[in-house]
């Protein structure tokens, strides 16, 4: 039987939007694993206590979502920091967010790193290394979660880390396997037929349709979806629902 | 033989200011156990790291100096947050600070929280509850730190947590055994003579003489010394080496 | 023809969180004064850029909205700063704020403290004073929004201010004036009637219904709204229509 | 008779830190105007109100020292935020700190981007603009510093500001006028002669010897001296005293 991991950002609102807490509460049905911010781009300890509590009861695997020390661009501004300070910085976030996780008698299942610290590891293998170096010292049977066909990807299972190949649900790809910038006007995929036939697709024939028409192959091990959007919850259900109809399992990998 | 620990906190700089990281290093000769800043007072992953390596190779207990988040203040100003938050914020840097000692291979030896949270928790004991919780749950074998006689100390030790008490090498005292509120003029001893002779007299009578000359009891099992001073070095050296003089060992309690 | 203005804190989320921003216009109608963030507890740069510029394009007055240094908990814990920073805090505050205006050619209308600020100056002469102090020094011209009866009214006057008392649409009242603690169950009311009919009774009578029962006199100079509500739009609109109806003209104080 | 603007960074401490403070004030007797931390990468309300208050005292001409939003990195690391942020960043920084000017019945007198955001400004046209606007729109007699030969200097020009070019007394140039980068082992001049003499070759004759010993024309119209080295304050004094016995006078350009 075909599996594949849902994974979903989370966590990412301060304790006072409660409302955040309510969306992110409501995919939880749909998915497979959770990353959780740390308190560096997003997310405070009273979210995270909260949060990590709510997914354990769901029985989702949780992975932190470590970023560069950025809350005023939500992580998103590339910062040009050296190695041994992301190492660091990384290694901080681990730890903070585990604690949450040891007082309940468990442990982080994955790493998946945040905005511009996820896409500039994506192609530096300087930064990739020093935040694969931080996720084994500090526990070597996490699972290193990247953007398919990565340096971050390709470090991490040099670093004898496993590893979890990303794609997106809603984001459209080039003819290279790259995703569509953000600022193009097709990067994002509206309707939800449209994403879940490219759920469907990247799940069963490990392709995607890119922009232009191409069938190009990718390596899909876990599918990011995303809790923000006014339909988050809707797609996330459709995607779950579509993908059971296929007789695809929804779960995450195996820490060993 | 008798023996005593000195304590001191560190790592309350930031990694732009170096003077202090030698300022700290030059006084790690003469003391045995260590409160590193965490992060939401002072200190960052990269000080933290430094000083963690540091204070191991010199063979010296490494404790957490967890605090309000309040760079602002640098953690001295009091916030009357829920004892539920403080649970998590306690957590948060514990984890945060634990993780620099796991990828060495150890683990904290003891906790001693900072500024308002330190003196809030001394007649608190909902806070002091919420804090000796939060190291209890994180690590049962953890040391709790706290001001001779405090709230903390009887909550630590109600909840089987190990305790230390606390007592100061220049601050004075009060007929009732109290500091001297800082804003008092004579809170601080100012000559090396004075802070040595109150040492001793702490540490081997188990008394301090008040401000206005009365022979009170303290329990001291640590004592604080401070690192920011002008003469912060010749103080923690002539401390040192007085107690040694009078054949007093200076160690870090036991953690079982 | 009786007057009375309409107040509304907006600006309150960070640039990311874009569904906030439109809640926040689609109230501006409704209002005759906003209090905008200044980064302290809520808010940044680009938040304010934006809050200004369609606030001063639907012509409604714009007033700073300061708060202790207090992001991860939005402003509402109690610290206790000595009055010469809280001076500081809040002239940087303003300066900041009002460069937003100066750029436009306009300056601020009024200022309003936020949170445990607002609440601490309410019965506190000394903060009340520091915050008064710098709402003078910065320009003396300004309006000094507060609580209804509070001592930072009486300060304000007594530092020469004009002043604006301030009511609440949706919270309810004691015998003696004061608002229902937030941790009382009926500390709100619930219903657009009851809050409609509150604010009819405030501003036509300067009463207000106690919880008890009791008619008890309030001084209505402004009426606070909240944006950030379930059914905020939908409240705001009910008030300002019945305010209207009422032969009641929603406008601001006027500045001299 | 020639003139000089001598510059220099300060009120980048925090208020904990008063060592540093001190160190700033010493220096004050040797200079002509000082560029203020305004929170972002440095500084506090407290400090920026007493360091106005002293260095207006001293007759010194006061700037704003803006920066990324980073204390993290003491405003070191770059970011790449889009320029309409840069502007609203810039803006925001700028009333904070005027308004300690503006309660004392005075105003800025120049501009000069600190750290990341003065080296990218240098290079990059578009964030020069975004800085130059900022600066204009607040107020149009303000004087921009920048990197002599730098992109915000001629973008500054273009946009009709006064500006003033900037020299460093202590760092070694290239031959084509640039700086020497800080890794280089040779970035620095470390005696005291060297900095008084690259001084006066720099203001006499407006050229320096590069590392390489060419003689290289730049235009110096303030110079850079550091107020944070071990020898700060003796630098300085050397400084001045060598531009005064050369009949050179000690001046902040004039703000129209």
């Amino acid at each position: 039987m075909l599996t594949i991991d849902i994974n979903c950002d989370m966590g990412e609102s301060s304790s006072l939007w409660d409302y955040s807490l309510e969306k992110d509460l409501s995919i939880l049905p749909y998915i497979s694993s959770v990353n959780l911010a740390c308190g560096y781009h997003a997310g405070d300890p009273h979210v995270m206590h909260t949060m990590v509590e709510a997914t354990m009861k769901a029985g989702i695997a949780i992975g932190a979502h470590p970023s560069f020390p950025d809350r005023d661009n939500f992580g998103r501004s590339n910062m040009d920091l050296p190695p041994e300070r992301v190492y660091d910085i990384v290694l901080y976030q681990l730890g903070a967010l585990n604690a949450f996780l040891q007082v309940n008698g468990a442990s982080l299942h994955h790493v998946k790193p945040h905005g511009a610290l996820y896409n500039l590891a994506a192609k530096d293998p300087v930064l990739a290394k020093a935040i694969a170096d931080a996720v084994y010292d500090f526990d070597g049977s996490l699972i290193l979660y990247g953007l398919s066909g990565s340096e971050l990807i390709k470090t991490g299972r040099h670093d004898f880390l496993a590893t979890c190949s990303e794609v997106f649900a809603d984001r459209t790809y080039q003819n290279d396997g790259s995703l569509t910038p953000r600022a193009h006007p097709e990067a994002l995929l509206k309707s939800q037929e449209a994403v879940v036939a490219q759920v469907l697709q990247m799940v069963q024939e490990q392709t995607v349709r890119s922009l232009s028409g191409n069938t190009v192959p990718v390596k899909a091990e876990t599918i990011c979806i995303h809790s923000d959007g006014a339909h988050a919850p809707e797609f996330a259900k459709a995607i779950h629902e579509a993908l059971i109809n296929a007789q695809i399992a929804v779960t995450s990998p195996v820490k060993i």
